[in-house]
């Protein structure tokens, strides 16, 4: 037992991990094995230990419940209202991250009874205020494209234009002017175009592109402005 | 005396508070009154108490330190290295405000001995990582301007374009071109230009705006794409 002079709130973290498949944006959730809502789906988390930083927690929970490591986890917000946790009053500090779905198969452990991609547009209902943390982080992802370059570890190396628009409508939830991106994307400066074209596709055969990767880290840290 | 199963860190609030004055952005800051870093001075804050939503900590530390009251704080960072509090592993939950400082005299209480406004460029030795936030709140301030329009409550109700101007070099710090300013900021549309002029100056008195409020507000939601 730890003994306290005044009352303190639990602390916890919880992730919010976007995943793109070929057309469409995932999300990774548990379904909880313990109360409360033992049974119900949830973002992945759970409690701070002393000693341990926020970082080093988020990441953690996250590889103990799903099994998904490695991940580039950014802070999202820190929710706190007392009643949002039937146990206690009990402090979240969320994160958020967007990985290619099909390098992280999620393996459920610890608390997890399960562990699973959802699309965005079929979820299950979430416990806690969940719902909330995960719309927020939706739109700090959809805000995040317009100021900071996307697509260097979702896509293969070489890629084409239309798969990096593809890319910007399925986080925007938007379809794009093809011209329009083009003219924007290339202006950037971020793109080299290669000597390949696509294989073995029906249609004729589009350009390959790489990122440069100079200019895109460059980019990462000094922010862009696109509008699209 | 409060007993849990398992150690927990403390959780408390610091608040970023910068004032603008004529010519310069200075910040709220306290001389601590208390153990560690006793005479020292440190952003206001404090402890968050059980049942209190982090939201109305802030708030409340930030009233009970320097007086200041009614200020739209908007959550920043959490911090929690397990070592940035020379005590225990003190997680906080960082805010930060801009307000216009004629309008806010602070008044020391509770664990503070002094309240006072500080000019950036002039800041003494912070105690904890109180430079380190302070650092990103200043980045999130600049980086805000360009998504959001600036100026609503810290402009007097009529105002030149000058002052405008002036406001938007001390928040970048840095000058900005006048004629392209001036062409970016009217081609926001959320500026009514009055029918009056300045009153009392040596030079030739400049025509005077004011906001559109409705405008200003819509903006305020769906953001703007300011570059300077």
């Amino acid at each position: 037992m730890y003994q306290y002079k005044y009352a303190r709130p639990a602390l916890t973290t919880d992730c919010v991990v976007f995943g793109l498949d070929q057309d469409d944006l995932k999300v990774l959730l548990i379904q909880r094995d313990i109360q409360p809502f033992e049974g119900k789906w949830a973002l992945p988390g759970g409690f701070i230990q002393v000693g341990e930083s926020i970082d080093d927690c988020a990441r953690r929970e996250l590889e103990e419940e799903t099994g998904l490591h490695d991940i580039f986890l950014e802070q999202l917000y820190s929710y706190g209202q007392p009643d949002r946790d039937p146990r206690e009053h009990v402090i979240t500090v969320a994160y958020y991250a967007l990985v290619n779905l099909i390098e992280h198969a999620p393996k459920a452990a610890t608390d997890a009874r399960n562990a699973a991609w959802f699309s965005l547009d079929d979820l299950p209902s979430l416990a806690f205020d969940h719902q909330t943390i995960l719309e927020t982080a939706r739109q700090r992802l959809r805000g995040k494209v317009r100021y900071q370059p996307v697509g260097f570890e979702l896509l293969p190396e070489k890629f084409t234009l239309t798969q990096l628009q593809k890319l910007y409508e399925i986080i925007l939830e938007q379809k794009i002017d093809k011209r329009n991106f083009r003219k924007k994307v290339i202006k950037l400066g971020i793109l080299i175009e290669t000597d390949e074209v696509e294989q073995d596709v029906a249609h004729r055969a589009a350009r390959l592109y790489q990122f440069d990767p100079a200019h895109y880290q460059q980019l990462e840290k000094q922010g862009i402005n696109f509008e699209l």
